[in-house]
């Protein structure tokens, strides 16, 4: 018997935005503001190399959970040590920290939203904090039903308390939930926990050299090339 | 100084939908698939007289937080005893307590929300648990950007920690954000913790014989005698 999928839960960074393009994009306008100069994709992909370290602190239980927005923060504090850029006061790191809240989306992406939003519901099931996904959202035109994830369930992906949390607050068994993400690891995690899975490729979310999540690994429900490939696959 | 608000939150139940009236409208189909009548109006006033004491149980600590669907159930199965009507299985009991997901908003409220998403965050902060609001928005079309309220803050209004949450997971002072309400109740409780307020009227939640928050008891920021009005005075 086939389970009726009800909700369609979404990885966001890399699956629905494109974070190292836009960091690259807004990144040459800070600095002129703040009088620097950086390589902006070696910066983006600096600060992204801390993400998985830094919330592993929180999923080993080193420290408790915090918002997304205060690891990047001082992920960003660490890497400007490491660029030896100096002098940005508080107010200037806030905002180049809301860098996160300003992400755009992949170009297939709202359209394909629009169409997969008239069958199900579509939740973030992301690491980022609430306040990131409602700015990103609301900037950008991402029609969510409901903003879950991380923040919601007090820990980070890919444990499995936080696939489960989002199951159990939208009611539904995790089979009636279905995973998209361009990432292997989270639809293994997802898997695990009797999500169903959508495989979405994104093979620029690296920049040229990228080398991993080119592929499906696994078996999944869908592989899908874009979000319209998806809502053409699920029927909208 | 005025402090800028970034985001209305929203009661619900009363406020944007008339529980009362889509109880009644719904009621008798719902009686005559399950063979009984009663009489409508005085089930859907007995049913919401028990909302409040259901959740002071968990106000006061005297049970660990539940969803108001679970509240809502146990609610229903002693009014129907009240009543006189039995012999319902469980399937049509799920069924019957899912009414609060379809209740239909005020006539108003579509498009005095579709004015205010232009300039503000819209966050629900409701009693009603979180897939009781999505399913609720889905069907009416209401255009929540975060669904926030009791079951995200783990306690139910009045309590100043729902309030708190809320402003907390947006990352917004207190007084940036507004609390909307046909309730001087929920205001005087939002004001109480920092927000901003506004009254909404609505002469007719309770029915011919309101007695009841027909008027503002206090001075609140705005006063508004529904949501087109509201939008007109918040400047969208």
């Amino acid at each position: 018997m086939t389970v009726e999928v009800k909700a369609l839960a979404f990885d966001v960074f890399g699956t629905v935005v494109d974070w190292r393009g836009s960091i690259i994009k807004m990144g040459p306008a800070f600095g002129a503001t703040h009088d620097f100069t950086v390589d902006w994709a070696d910066f983006a992909a600096a600060w992204r190399a801390e993400y998985h370290p830094s919330m592993e602190r929180v999923r080993s239980g080193e420290i408790g959970f915090v918002k997304l927005d205060v690891l990047h923060r001082v992920n960003l504090e660490k890497i400007l040590q490491d660029f030896g850029i100096t002098g940005l006061s508080d107010e200037a790191l806030g905002d180049f920290n809301r860098m996160w809240h300003r992400l755009d989306p992949w170009p297939d992406v709202v359209a394909g939203l629009a169409r997969l939003k008239t069958k199900y519901i579509l939740a973030t099931l992301s690491n980022g904090n609430v306040s990131l996904m409602v700015d990103m959202a609301k900037r950008a035109g991402l029609p969510w039903d409901v903003i879950l994830g991380a923040e919601i369930a007090g820990n980070y992906k890919p444990q499995p308390e936080v696939y489960q949390n989002a199951a159990d607050v939208l009611d539904l068994a995790p089979a009636q939930m279905m995973m998209v993400a361009a990432h292997n690891g989270d639809l293994v995690a997802a898997s695990g926990v009797g999500l169903r899975t959508a495989f979405v490729t994104r093979p620029n979310e690296y920049g040229p050299g990228q080398s991993t999540d080119l592929n499906a690994d696994n078996d999944y429900d869908v592989m899908a090339k874009d979000f319209i490939d998806l809502a053409a696959q699920l029927g909208t």
